[in-house]
C-alpha cells in the first residue's frame, strides 16, 4: 500500500542522517535507548495508526460529536482506537516511567505523531492533549497536586484541557471575567464561562482536569491579575478517588468547518455555586504558568498542520502517479495519454510541495530535539544558545507551518481537480481540518507579533543572531561543495537581507511608526519561514551530497530530490520572500493611514 | 443595515467615474437607455438579494440537495426565490427583448449579480445558467433550434447545463467515449455517462435542455472528432410542446465541500436507448461551439469567485469595526479596549482585501464592458484591438480571480478568528464554496496554460501589446498627477518586467525547454494578474485624485481610500510580483529535473 500519512524515508533521513539523534542515546539521560528502539516505536505507530486511527477519520468527520444535555459524545468507533492509544503508552512517551511515561527523547514524538496525529488527529488529542495540562502541574504543582493528577494525566486516564477564551476575551485574554474566590479550606469557588474548549467535555475518559484561568476578587485588572486553577470535572478526594460531580457544565459544542471530531466546548463554571478549584502556583502567576506550556502548545499546533500537510502532500503524489489525463506536452499528437505527474504544472505542485513538508519536518523535528539537547546537557555552554533558538522558532514551527500546510492542502486539493472537491477523497477534509491551525493556539498575527514584538528585541538581539549563526554554518559547508555553492550564495543573500528588514522593523517599534512596523509583521514571519525553510533544505543537501555517491538505485532518486528540492526553493520560491523583503523595506504606511471610513460594509 | 454584499459606492465608481458607462446610451444599440435605469435595476437586484435570496443561503448549505431515485431536490425556500427571479427578468438581461431579455449592457449583468449571486450563487445559478446553453444555440444553431429553446432557456422557463466531463476526461476533453449514431430521421442516438454535471437535474423548471458533448461513431480520436448535441431532458417535439422523457437518468450527486445548494450530478444518457439529440451545428464542430460560450463562461466563473470575495470583505469590515478587542499600540495601559480595526495587522488583512477587491471589482467590470462596445460598435477600427483584450484577459479573469478571491476569503476568516471558523457565522461557507471556482469550467492550471501557450502567442504577441498599450496610457496620466507619479514609475517598471518575463518564457515553448516554461504558467498568469491589479488601482487613482477635490466629507474618505488603496498595492504587493517575475526569468528547471521516484507515496 502507498504510503497516505508520511514519508517514512524522509523521517529517517531527518532523524539519523540530519539531526543525527543517535548522539543523544549516548548522553546519560537517554542512555539505553537506541535506534533500533526508535524505529520499532515509529513502526508501531505506523501500524496502529493506519489499521484502528485512520479508518475513524472520515467517521469524525461525517458523525463528529453529538450535544446532548450536557453530554458530548464521539463517534462510536473513537473508543476503540483511543482505548488502543492509551494502552499502547502514547500518551506521554517522553515523561518519566515513574509517571506512566517510558522516558523517550522528546524528539520521538514527532515521527511517531505524525502516524498516529495523521491518521485522526481529533481522535488522538483526547488522548494527547492532557499531557499539556500535567507539564503545567509538573512545573508548577504542590508535591500533593503531582501526586493526585501527574500519573492520570500522562496516561491520559483523565483527559487534560486548557480553559482560556471567553467571548469577550479571545487574543487579548487579559479582558477575561471568570472569578475565583478564596474558601476557607484553601480551594477557591469559580465562577464564570469559557467557550472555545478543546476537548472541554466527553466520555473517553472518567475525568476531565481543566486549568483554568481566572481572576481572584481585588486582584489587578489585565493580565497581570490573572491566576490560575486546576478544576477537574469530578472533585478528587485527598486519596486521589473521585468524589462529587465539580458543576462544570457543557452548555453546548461549536458546528465549525472541520475537526468535527473534535469537542469544542462551551463550559460554564460554578452555575450553580459548587465548583471549586485548587490554586496553581501562586495568585496572579497565571500567565507565567500557562506562557510555560506555550513553547510545547505551539510546537503541537504547528505540527499538527504538518501532519495534514505531509499527509495531503502523499495523497497528491499518489494521485498524480495514478491518474491518466492528457498528453505529455513534448510527445507526438498521436501518443498515448500519460499520468499527470509528466505535466509542468502538477510537477510544480508536488515540487511546492515537497519542498514546504520537506522543509517543515527538517525544522520541527530540529527544534524538538533542542528541546531533548537541554534537557540532555543542561549546564552546557550551548543551553542559552538552544533556549534562543527554541524561543524564536516557536511563533515560526506555529504561525509559518499553519500558514502554509494549509496552502499544501490547497495545492493537493488542485492537483485532484474536481475530485478532490468531493467528500469521496480525503483532501477535502484535510483543507478543512487544516486551517484551525492558523486560528488555534494564538492567531498566526498573534505570532507575528511575537515574533517582531518580542523575540527580535529579546536580549538585545541575541535570538536572531543566535538563528543566523546556525544558517551561516550550514552556508559555509554548503559553499565548500561545487554543486550547491550557488544556492549557499543565494541564500546567504536571503539572510542578510532578512537582518536588515529585521532592523528596519525594529528601529521603528519605539517611534510613531510603530503600527506601520507591525503591519509588516506578518510578512516578516512569511519571510522567515521562507529563509529557515531554504536553510533546511539547504542543509538537507549537503548531506545527501555526500550520501548519494554511495548509495544504491532508489536511495540515489531519494537523494538527488533532495538536492532538486533545494534547487526549486531556492530559484522559485525564494525570490518571492526577497520581494516580500523589498516591500517590507519601503516602510509604507498606506494599511495604517487609509481612513477607516473608506472600507465598505 | 451594513453592506454584506456588494460595496455599491464602489460599483457607482466603476460604472460612472472609471468606465463612464453612460457613453454606452450614446450608441444607437443602448439608446433611450440611461444611468438612472441602470441605478434602478442595481437596488431592485439588491432589494431581491438581501430580503428573498440571502436567507435561503443557508438552507442551500445546510440542507444541500437531496437525491432520491434519479431526482435532485433543492430545498424548500429556494423555490419561491427562484420564481421571484424568473419573474423579475433577471436571467438574461442583456439579450433581446423578443427573446425574453431586456437589451441592456451586458455590463449590467455584474453589479445586478453581484448582488443576486452574492445572495446565493448555487440558487440563482439554476436561473442563469440557461443563458450559456442558449448562447450556443443562438449562435450556431438552425433557426428552428433556435424557436424551440431560445427564449425558453433566456427565460429560465428551462434549464441548461453542459455535459463535459467524463470520469476519464476532465482536462483532458479529447478523451471522451460518450457516442452519437444518427438517425434515420436526422436526429442522433446518444449513449455515455457523464459526471459533474452542475444543474444537471432538479425540479426547479419543467425542462431541462442539455448541450452534450460526444462523438459521432468513425469520427477521429481526440478533441477533433467531437461533435455537439441539444438532449433535452424531456423530448421537444415539432411544435414546442414537450413529449416523453428523453433517457437522461440522474445517478446520483456529489457531495462536496462546498456549494451544497448546486446538484452537482451524474448522468447518464441513453441507458435504456433512448436518448434522443439534435445535431448543433456540424458533426466534429463540438470544440469549435463550446468554446464560443467558453470566454462567457470563464468570465462567469470568475465574477462567481469574485462574489464570495466581495461579501466576505464587507463581512470582516463590519466585524472589524464592531469587535472589541485589545489596546490600541500607541495607547496607554489603561486605555480602553478598541475595536479591532485599529491594530495593524487586521489593517493590514483589510486593506489587503479591499484591493483585491476592489481591483478584481474594475477589472471584471471593464472586461465586460468590452464586450458591450464590441456589440455596440462592430465596425470601430477598435474592434480587433477589444477582440485581443478579451481573449488576453479571460483565463485571467477565471483563474486569477479564483485564486485571490480565495484568499480574500482566507484572510476574512482570519479576521474573525475562531468565530470565523464557526458554522455560526457566514465566512466557512463563503470559503468552502469559493474554493470550486479555482477547478471547474478548467482549473486554474488550464487558465494558465491558455495564457502562456495560446494568448500570449497568438497574431504575434498582439494580445500582451494590446494589454500593454492600455497600461501605458494609465502610466501616462498619472506621471502628470503628483501624488501619482512614483507610483506610475512603479507601475511602469513592472510591466517592463513582465514583458520580459513574457518574452523569456515564450522563447522556450519552441526547444527543448517547453516543459520548463510550462512550469511558470501558473506564477506568470498570478503576476500578470497581480500587474493588472496594480493597473486597475492605480487607474481608479487617477480619478480619484480629481475628483477628491471638490467631494464632500463622506466622499473625501472615499477618493482618500482609493488611493491609500493603489499605494499599499504598489508598495506592498507589487514588490512580490516582482520577486516571481526574478524567479521566472532564472528558467529554473528542477520542477521539471526531478526524479518522480523521489515523491513520496
Amino acid at each position: 500500500m502507498a504510503q497516505v500519512l508520511a514519508d517514512r524515508r524522509d523521517i529517517d533521513f531527518v532523524l539519523y542522517e540530519q539531526l543525527d539523534m543517535e548522539q543523544l542515546t549516548k548522553t546519560p539521560v537517554y542512555k539505553g535507548m537506541n535506534r533500533k528502539l526508535f524505529d520499532m516505536m515509529i513502526t508501531e505507530a505506523r501500524n496502529l495508526a493506519i489499521k484502528e486511527i485512520l479508518p475513524t477519520n472520515a467517521d469524525g468527520d461525517k458523525i463528529g460529536v453529538t450535544f446532548d444535555n450536557g453530554e458530548v459524545l464521539v463517534p462510536e468507533s473513537f473508543k476503540k482506537a483511543f482505548d488502543l492509544i492509551r494502552e499502547g503508552d502514547w500518551t506521554a512517551m517522553n515523561e518519566d516511567p515513574d509517571l506512566g511515561g517510558q522516558g523517550t527523547p522528546y524528539l520521538i514524538n514527532f515521527p511517531t505523531r505524525e502516524y498516529l496525529w495523521g491518521g485522526n488527529y481529533c481522535l488522538v488529542n483526547y488522548a494527547t492533549m492532557g499531557h499539556g495540562t500535567g507539564k503545567m502541574i509538573e512545573a508548577f504543582g504542590s508535591q500533593k497536586q503531582k501526586d493526585l493528577f501527574l500519573e492520570k494525566l500522562y496516561t491520559a486516564q483523565w483527559g487534560g484541557t486548557m480553559l482560556l477564551t471567553e467571548p469577550e476575551a479571545g487574543s487579548d485574554v487579559g479582558a477575561l471575567t471568570t472569578t475565583a474566590v478564596k474558601n476557607e479550606d484553601g480551594t477557591y469557588s469559580i465562577s464564570g464561562a469559557k467557550i472555545f474548549i478543546t476537548n472541554g467535555e466527553h466520555q473517553l475518559t472518567e475525568n476531565i482536569v481543566h486549568p483554568v484561568l481566572a481572576r481572584v476578587e481585588g486582584a489587578p485588572e489585565g493580565t497581570k491579575g490573572i491566576s490560575i486553577f486546576i478544576v477537574p470535572k469530578y472533585w478528587v478526594n485527598e486519596d486521589g478517588s473521585m468524589g462529587d460531580f465539580n458543576d462544570v457544565v457543557c452548555t453546548g459544542v461549536e458546528e465549525k468547518m472541520g475537526i468535527h471530531g473534535s469537542a469544542t466546548c462551551s463550559l460554564t463554571l460554578g452555575g450553580a455555586g459548587k465548583c471549586r478549584g485548587l490554586l496553581l502556583g501562586q495568585e496572579c502567576e497565571g500567565m507565567k504558568i500557562m506562557f510555560h506550556m506555550m513553547n510545547d502548545a505551539r510546537l503541537n499546533v504547528g505540527f499538527q498542520a504538518f501532519t495534514y500537510a505531509s499527509s495531503a502532500y502523499l495523497y497528491a503524489c499518489n494521485y498524480a502517479k495514478e491518474r491518466i489525463q492528457g498528453k505529455d506536452l513534448t510527445a507526438g499528437k498521436n501518443s498515448p495519454s500519460v499520468t499527470i505527474i509528466n505535466h509542468p504544472d502538477i510537477r510544480r505542485m508536488l515540487t511546492w510541495m515537497k519542498a514546504h513538508v520537506d522543509g517543515m519536518r527538517s525544522f520541527i523535528y530540529y527544534t524538538a530535539s533542542l528541546f531533548d539537547w537541554m534537557k540532555a546537557e543542561p549546564d552546557s555552554d550551548q543551553a542559552q544558545n538552544r533556549q534562543d533558538l527554541i524561543d524564536f522558532f516557536i511563533p515560526l514551527v506555529k504561525g509559518y507551518s499553519a500558514q502554509r500546510s494549509f496552502d499544501v492542502c490547497v495545492n493537493a486539493m488542485q492537483v485532484y481537480g474536481g475530485y478532490g472537491y468531493t467528500k469521496e477523497y480525503p483532501i477535502e477534509q484535510l483543507l478543512r481540518d487544516c486551517k484551525i491551525t492558523s486560528i488555534y493556539e494564538g492567531t498566526d498575527g498573534i505570532q507575528a507579533m511575537d515574533l517582531l514584538g518580542r523575540k527580535l528585541q529579546m536580549r538585545g538581539g541575541a535570538l536572531f543572531q543566535a538563528f543566523a549563526n546556525e544558517v551561516n554554518s550550514c552556508i559555509t559547508a554548503a559553499l565548500e561543495v561545487p554543486e550547491l555553492s550557488a544556492m549557499a550564495d543565494r541564500l546567504a543573500n536571503a539572510l542578510a537581507c532578512l537582518g536588515e528588514t529585521a532592523q528596519s522593523l525594529s528601529k521603528n517599534l519605539a517611534t510613531p511608526l510603530i503600527k506601520t512596523s507591525f503591519a509588516s509583521a506578518f510578512p516578516f514571519m512569511e519571510a522567515t519561514g521562507d529563509v529557515i525553510m531554504a536553510w533546511m533544505l539547504l542543509w538537507r543537501s549537503n548531506i545527501a551530497v555526500k550520501a548519494q555517491e554511495k548509495a544504491k538505485s532508489k536511495d540515489k532518486a531519494y537523494y538527488s530530490g533532495v538536492i532538486k528540492t533545494a534547487e526549486f526553493f531556492i530559484y522559485n520560491v525564494l525570490p518571492v520572500a526577497l520581494g516580500k523583503m523589498d516591500a517590507m523595506n519601503e516602510g509604507n504606511g498606506a494599511a495604517i493611514e487609509i481612513p477607516d471610513d473608506c472600507f465598505g460594509g
